[in-house]
């Protein structure tokens, strides 16, 4: 038989609630979980990321749903899609893809992924990188800082 | 053949490589890695977390080293050791425990599990909540915020 991988792709700048949810109910659509993670340079329609790229994908590899995480190309969104080749790509809620002219460019590759938008994690929790970051800025953005 | 438990302990606010390689170490120590979550009330050595507890407990739990993930108790922290009953209790590099008190102190209650001090993870990432917070302070500690 053979093994379904599920791609997801996203920044995971500091990790969240709301990203583990999005990976565990990416995962349940196949056998393998991959995610891409976007490199640095390629962050472009919000503030670069905190953290460097190479520990953003340590991070995302540690997470448990995560069978496989690479970077992504520099250069082309689609390459390592065309590498690990999975039969669903997911989207996170607040990603602003396309959904239908992404099946048409993969489609015009040859690849028949189907797309799937995972819903938003509704919780209470500081589910989102931007607003753990905000809350720093306001917390801590004052004084001396010590501790660990 | 009894399962060796092992537990080790920490704040975990903002997840880091250093923390995936304290745990990683720690389990290799036994068969089952247990992680105490300290409760955002019992943080007074350091400025309180950022994330709450609730949060921090989920993320920890999420991490693959990591078998169970439990909040410490409110007032007395040898209490989930009692329950766990572990072989092997891990400190971290940065973690001020007196190794020796604390070996009395178990042995005191009846509970004979080793302290081992797990060694710094040597890396030029940003391996330490401090860091991370500070870094987030001087990048974004200015001018509006947006992204996510």
């Amino acid at each position: 038989m053979t093994v379904r991988r599920v791609v997801a792709t996203g920044t995971f700048d500091i990790l969240h609630p709301g990203h583990l949810y999005y990976l565990s109910e990416s995962k349940k659509l196949g056998d393998e979980l991959w995610v891409i993670v976007a490199r640095d340079a390629n962050v472009k329609h919000k503030p670069r990321p905190v953290i460097p790229e190479e520990q953003r994908l340590a991070m995302v590899a540690a997470l448990r749903p995560v069978d496989h995480a690479v970077l992504g190309d520099r250069t082309d969104m689609f390459r390592p899609i065309q590498e690990i080749r999975p039969v669903v790509i997911t989207i996170g809620f607040n990603q602003f893809f396309d959904q239908e002219k992404l099946r048409k460019e993969l489609a015009g590759r040859g690849l028949a992924a189907d797309v799937v938008r995972i819903g938003k994690y509704a919780d209470g929790d500081l589910s989102s990188s931007r607003l753990i970051i905000q809350r720093i800025v306001d917390v801590r953005g004052e004084g001396v800082q010590r501790g660990g």
